[in-house]
């Protein structure tokens, strides 16, 4: 009985798992991808992009359905509720995916399954997040819609300090909320934070030990609800959107053992060829260590490791030779 | 006098430029765009795109302006005819660009100038180079539109070797024309390319010790004109398309002294940040080494160049310090 092998199986068909699948099937190799829930990822939850480039402004959901429709026009399989629980090398060297219904053998992966947003879990936060209602999780991605509204932030990291001075260049007014009464983020970013708040006339307020306790509206939001930690006072902020920043998760846990993560669950590799540890093993996208964590670099991402595939396949030798020499372009 | 200081100025408005562009305007920063002629570079020679994810097919003039529309939508200025002659960096820090008409003052630069394939410079290559009419520089970019169709192709290097084997997949009929009796190709390039040819009913001619002279035809290409070095004979083969694999030059001549270039005058950079030696200077795209040369590769180099420059616009000991650290997403 003959197993069936595929070239590629590309684990997650997210922005970065459907760029390479586009590039994988189209250059004919037996490519499949597999998708917990169904392709997209966290972009379907975008209502707006507008920093796609070539694309003036599209939907998450519509960008998806695009974007998979290449991958099958070209020959591409996209599997869906088909959630991987563990992968493995054989000791001939095929890779193997482990789904509850089945195991799928390749002589390549690509590891796509991306990250989530971590929540704060509480009232409103979910009702809110769907389709622009003011609920949002990045602000290089949205902090452009809420020009000359009022914004609540909410996180002590770097992302958190450095995005909400980004929302400030848009927002009217800015309230950045904090549980602790110091912040973890860099000494500079903290530096810059306090200049522009403590300028007269800023926009931006702090609420130090303070917890966001509820988001309220009706169509969207429209007030955020804190809790002084040290007081317990309850205070109201009139806004119309909520900005949180508590982390990211890579979503990676099915693959601890397999490949290489770091302390948070990113995928350790070579980024310049976006290799695991495990030859035959490429990554590409949010869940790995050093991504952009944008739409189009996640999309290029998976068009990368497509493209390094194409050197594994045609000679094993690829994964342990001169790196350098790989890097010269005009070699190739 | 206060000199006007932008925060980053971009060297070449193709791709990567126009990718840098967007996210460097969207986040408010001060910026501009050169190019030597107009926005789009290499990708405008191209009548028809169908592997940039998410959109179906389009043409790279009609991409461009796209993109172009969007840089200048958040503010982004694209100056035109404005070709650099050349870059450096004075003692206060500060960066400049000198074009025949003005030196430019910048906080970072993003070198983007792209790359240009090499012609073979013979009668009918330019001619059929436009729109669609059969002469083509990249295999992975336009074998499909070759399905079932006869096609030359010329050159001995990998990418030569390589590309010809991608589009014998697409191609009814492919001989591969190179002027000396051994290919420059790696050793697993050339057994897969002779057990190819060499099978029993394969679609793959070689034509060694031969050279294009001339391609023919009216509206399109019909056939392409070869000569033997060593016999002086004519041929004559009857075809649709002509793919010419004789290598790429980056636009990088500008550059010498100022950045490292390889031997054959690609950006030396640190690939994980798209840094190169000189603080503050950041390349993007086609002219970097290490770069796939792929339309969406390009613009998600330039982007990340973009999300980079933020941390050397903040903090200067940013382009010193540990790398690792900087590579964990969420620490950011």
């Amino acid at each position: 009985m003959s197993e069936l092998l595929y070239d590629c199986i590309i684990v997650g068909a997210g922005p970065a798992g459907l760029g390479a699948g586009l590039y994988a099937a189209r250059d004919r190799y037996r490519t499949l991808l597999l998708d917990k829930f169904y392709p997209g990822g966290q972009i379907n939850n975008t209502d707006r992009i507008e920093n796609y480039p070539g694309i003036e402004a599209i939907g998450g959901a519509d960008l998806t359905m695009r974007m998979a429709a290449q991958v099958k026009a070209f020959g591409g399989q996209i599997r869906t509720s088909a959630e991987v629980k563990a992968a493995r090398r054989r000791p001939d060297g095929i890779l193997e995916v482990i789904t509850a219904k089945e195991t799928l053998a390749a002589r390549t992966l690509i590891l796509a399954p991306g990250s989530s947003y971590r929540k704060l879990g509480v009232p409103g936060e979910d009702r809110f997040r769907q389709a622009g209602a003011g609920v949002s999780y990045c602000g290089t991605c949205d902090a452009p819609f809420f020009k000359d509204k009022v914004v609540v932030t909410v996180g002590g990291g770097n992302t958190a300090v450095e995005d909400t001075l980004h929302i400030a260049k848009y927002a009217r007014k800015v309230y950045l909320v904090h549980r602790r009464d110091e912040f973890r983020a860099t000494k500079v970013l903290i530096e810059e934070l306090m200049d522009y708040t403590n300028k007269p006339g800023s926009n931006l307020e702090l609420r130090l030990a303070c917890t966001l306790s509820e988001i309220a509206g009706t169509q969207h939001v429209e007030k955020a609800v804190l809790r002084n930690l040290k007081t317990d006072q309850r205070e109201e902020l009139a806004c119309d959107g909520v900005f949180i920043f508590v982390g990211t998760q890579p979503n990676t846990a099915f693959l601890k053992g397999f490949v290489d993560l770091t302390a948070n669950g990113f995928i350790q590799c070579e980024t310049a060829f976006l290799r695991t540890r495990v030859p035959g093993v490429f990554t590409a996208g949010d869940c790995r260590i050093g991504a952009a964590m944008q739409l189009v670099t996640a999309v290029a991402d998976g068009v990368n490791a497509a493209m390094w595939m194409k050197y594994w396949l045609r000679d094993p030798g690829w994964w342990t030779e001169m790196l350098s020499e790989a890097l010269t372009p005009s070699e190739w």
